[in-house]
């Protein structure tokens, strides 16, 4: 009988922090791609653009002007997804037609933006240590001020038009909310039924795990590991984990800020090195509820970043998530492992470095 | 105190078929777009081109021949996602570190490849209604042939490069599975729940109310009704449901199937109308599980399909699921009710035949 190998054979795996599977089939690799090609990354990019709504010194939609800012830059979404200030809808009609959550709390979502730098030809692996810390600094401070108030803070970037991003100006989001949307309801629970039986929390765990089995590794240092999760649906999706237990990101100490940076800093120079490309992803940062929730047990908690990277074959070689994925389940065409394994080999000095 | 009114204030809707929640921001269709625009749909496609694999008479990739078929064609898909003969892999190590679902059942998948017609050029909205019918014909004798043995065969076509398509002839795909994928469990899950407490499947009380309110509604007719549902999530996504309870596709009447040519042409050509290009999408039947749950009560189910198409402001202007959809929650810039009059004011007459 033949001998289970995962790179060659199908199988599927299971994702604890969505309570679901994935399939895996790594022989797709090997058929021919004719579908849609990505148009190129722009390569171009002014460092300011007084027109550019996010440099410093412009204005913006709303007709406010930018301070000439030398670091990071935050200021309210002059688009945002949802106005803090709408109508409370109530409860509405039926089960089956029901807007709202809870009767009497009432939607709140403030959303900003937060600028990396001043530059818009940059981006966070060719930033320096102390800038990308400047980042997490301002993170962490954003993680204290807004969930003093939202029970939810959503931290994300879309880097690339691919991503849906609109603007090259290096930049993330935050969006806080007075509820606890999907994502973060899912992986509060998946956790919590983890620490109510193991009495340790899932990614602490994991992450001792994926330590001691190191294949799946992409780059580590004394304070955090980034892995390919073994359930891993985007193509190069990671998980950046720290070794010990924390709850949020503004509980970092200082040198754990800087470790983060400087783990930040490989990771995303491996990223842009795989393809020679400014890599395109979506991330983001989960960690322990806040606001209303500040005082619970969040024990169950563990801080992480999710990467989630569209790019499979080539800089312009896309993973669609479409028909099977949408209506049955997420399907990958590489191995965790050797998709670890390939971001591992990489170099760490950004390929933008060398050429010049 | 302001009035609150769907249109133009924040709120969220619950997906009772997939238990989650949808963020409603219709005030944000307003911001002005300067991110990505997607390469026009390929208008100039061959009517036959014998080195395509999916046309008559077509060598594919492993030597086979393709029949002159002319009507609808069914064979192996020659880059399977899964390999029907794969070794099992048992169950393998700790929880967090696991393949494979519960020992014993091997993972299988059969993958399919179905055109629905000779010709290259033409897609659904174009074909005439027998032609329709026997595509429909086809998938109710694959769901009898596939569902005799795996519990979970998934049609579903993704249409347009933008959904991952790399081949314009036109054709769907068929995955069966010997176990139930996540959106099935799930799908499952709550109409059971439903069920147990209300007594009606889900979906037929949900067809009942909204074809009272009417305000959802794009097309109808005595059998079935296609609604923008409370829920959606992608811009224009509708939902296909029967006004009778129906299981499965295999159970249809010969009327139903009838009907259902009918109201398919009618929808199709609507999206396409939309923003007068062929509308790309990602589509899917579900209904009551087979293989080794055909003799269960499967009373909680009811037969629908799901379209999911991209577009948002125009043919070329697409809404990105990413950053905070991927990490949080979705994300909508215009309401249900928006959408659903939006399509359902279009006229029913192809724009490429009004051209002409
Ligand atoms: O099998 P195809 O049509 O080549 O592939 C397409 O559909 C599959 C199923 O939804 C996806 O996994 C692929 O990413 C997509 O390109
Ligand atoms: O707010 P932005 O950056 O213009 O918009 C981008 O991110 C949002 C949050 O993930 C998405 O809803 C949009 O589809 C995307 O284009």
């Amino acid at each position: 009988k033949e001998i289970f190998e995962p790179s060659e054979h199908q199988h599927i795996r299971y994702n604890p922090l969505r309570d679901e599977w994935i399939l895996v089939s790594a022989h797709r690799m090997k058929r021919p791609w004719k579908g849609q090609v990505e148009k190129p990354t722009e390569v171009n990019i002014a460092r300011h653009d007084p027109t550019n709504p996010l440099c410093p010194g412009a204005t913006r939609a709303n007709g406010e002007v930018n301070s000439e800012y030398e670091s990071t830059y935050v200021f309210d979404n002059d688009f945002p997804s949802l106005q803090p200030d709408a109508p409370d809808p109530g409860y509405r009609r039926c089960e089956l037609l029901e807007a709202q959550f809870r009767p009497g709390i009432a939607i709140i979502i403030l959303c900003k933006v937060m600028c990396f730098h001043p530059h818009s030809d940059i981006t966070l692996p060719l930033m320096s240590i102390p800038e990308i810390r400047a980042v997490i600094d301002k993170w962490a401070e954003l993680m204290v001020e807004l969930g003093s108030k939202y029970q939810w803070v959503q931290i994300f970037e879309n880097k690339g038009a691919m991503m849906g991003c609109s603007n090259p100006h290096p930049h993330c989001q935050v969006w806080a909310s007075t509820f606890l949307p999907n994502e973060p309801r899912l992986a509060d629970q998946t956790q919590r039924d983890h620490y109510n039986s193991h009495r340790v929390p899932m990614l602490l765990e994991y992450a001792k795990l994926e330590s001691q089995k190191k294949e799946r590794i992409v780059v580590e240092n004394e304070d955090w590991l980034v892995v390919v999760p073994y359930w891993a649906m985007w193509p190069f999706q990671t998980l950046l984990l720290p070794r010990r237990h924390i709850l949020r990101l503004q509980d970092l100490s200082d040198k754990e800020r800087d470790s983060l940076a400087s783990i930040m800093k490989r990771l995303l120079t491996k990223y842009d090195n795989l393809f020679e490309v400014s890599f395109p992803y979506s991330m983001g940062w989960h960690g322990a509820p806040t606001g209303q929730s500040i005082l619970d047990d969040n024990s169950h908690w563990q801080l992480h970043a999710h990467y989630y990277p569209p790019l499979l074959r080539s800089a312009t070689i896309r993973k669609f998530m479409v028909g099977y994925e949408l209506l049955a389940q997420a399907q990958r065409d590489l191995t965790a492992e050797q998709a670890a394994e390939r971001l591992r080999n990489l170099p760490e000095v950004h390929y933008k470095l060398k050429q010049n």
